[in-house]
């Protein structure tokens, strides 16, 4: 058995661009969050419905190594699987590569779940125990 | 007597220019936001303030006119003004103007005020009496 | 005979939300955008390509009117089409949608064409001859 | 002697809020752009300058830990300054705090100096000579 890994693809934006004529190191950080939003899905969860639910999952690290520039007009997949998960904190990891199969961008990000009203970290097994199941299975293989 | 101004200052971002060498056109719509943050504080008010008492003012129209591009390394002037007032709906004014005094972009923004449950379109004479005075005066000059 | 009109889909990205809880007014622009990119494809252009040719297609100006907020989670529909065209100044009309088929912002943003090095506008019709004939084909209808 | 540190005073703005009420995490990443900026003036230099003179410099990799949320309406101070420097590749420092002086983002970023031509890493030391004694001059403290 293998992780589950999810493939989120995504055309550059015009916006996304910066005068150096490449996409600015800042989108990144957006498009590992489109991965995230996917490979949740894919896990059988929804990030929305964890909110209507009271809590929240704020990122508490982010750590990108740049390889190669994206630009305009050419789409990214932005691979995204759980890479480390502690019972509180969740790692995910992220390899963006563009249309010939060459690495941008590889990462990491970290998050926690805070409920709305404190925001302070608590433990995803007692609170979200579905949650925490998947995120144990996934780091098991 | 004559209205009120607010004369808003923003050095340019790397992060807003795009491949074309110049300011992303949508960043003038963040701009105004600034221009109309500063232009109610000068009024007296904080619009933060106004959510915490359970109100939103969204944006119901925007209209603006790109005359001049801005670049990475200078600084903006946005100056706002209220333009007009109907007891439910503000219209603000803008002109956003570079370094050397060249108009770059003039337009508008229409915004209601809501409740933050409902999101209907309140009266602000009957639920925000201050800002009714307030808005009242600034288009009577 | 109609005119071409382009249906963009385009998930809401979590980073595209404010503490309203909605998506913020300067999002629909870059939105309308991606509506342009896909109706220039759709016309068997490419925006990229223009600016190969030493050309680029600023806003000269945008009007849009905000009827319904964008949530996350949703996936808009963005239509697109060719509105108006002078030969020098090119003018798209928008259409924004949600799920449930509710306009939520309606609008349109005009164009020139200029070079590179000038960023003054020109004649379509005399340096880009079958993107005018495009256009004029578009708006004939 | 000290290292030189840039203390850049950045208001929230609204728009970089999204629906967990507080700031975005992929805006610290914009606001140590505008530390680096300001340290780099501060320094003498002007980064506009090194990319008429031909050379670019992009980011080769971000580290950033959020210890706290910043929240609309309160004014930022990113401290910047150089952490390390191996006359190829430049390392800032960043430590983003909220008018309480609390800590919100600490991190760094990597960057190195590129051709606009060929986007290859060069020496600092052999192309910019002057950069490269500030560089030198700032890690030797």
């Amino acid at each position: 058995m293998t992780r589950t890994t999810a493939y989120t693809s995504v055309p550059v934006r015009y916006a996304e661009t910066d005068q150096m004529g490449i996409v600015h190191h800042s989108v990144y950080v957006i498009w590992c969050e489109l991965g995230r939003t996917e490979l949740i899905k894919k896990l059988g969860f929804r990030y929305n419905e964890l909110e209507k639910q009271g809590y929240l999952s704020p990122v508490t690290g982010i750590n990108l190594q740049y390889k190669r520039s994206a630009v305009y007009d050419e789409t990214m997949t932005i691979q995204t699987w759980v890479k480390d998960y502690s019972g509180v904190r969740i790692e995910y990891g992220y390899l963006i590569s563009n249309e010939n199969g060459e690495t941008c961008v590889e990462g990491s990000s970290e998050h926690v779940c805070v409920s709305k009203d404190s925001f302070r970290p608590l433990s995803i097994k007692k609170h979200l125990p579905e949650w925490h199941e998947m995120y144990t299975r996934e780091v098991s293989h």
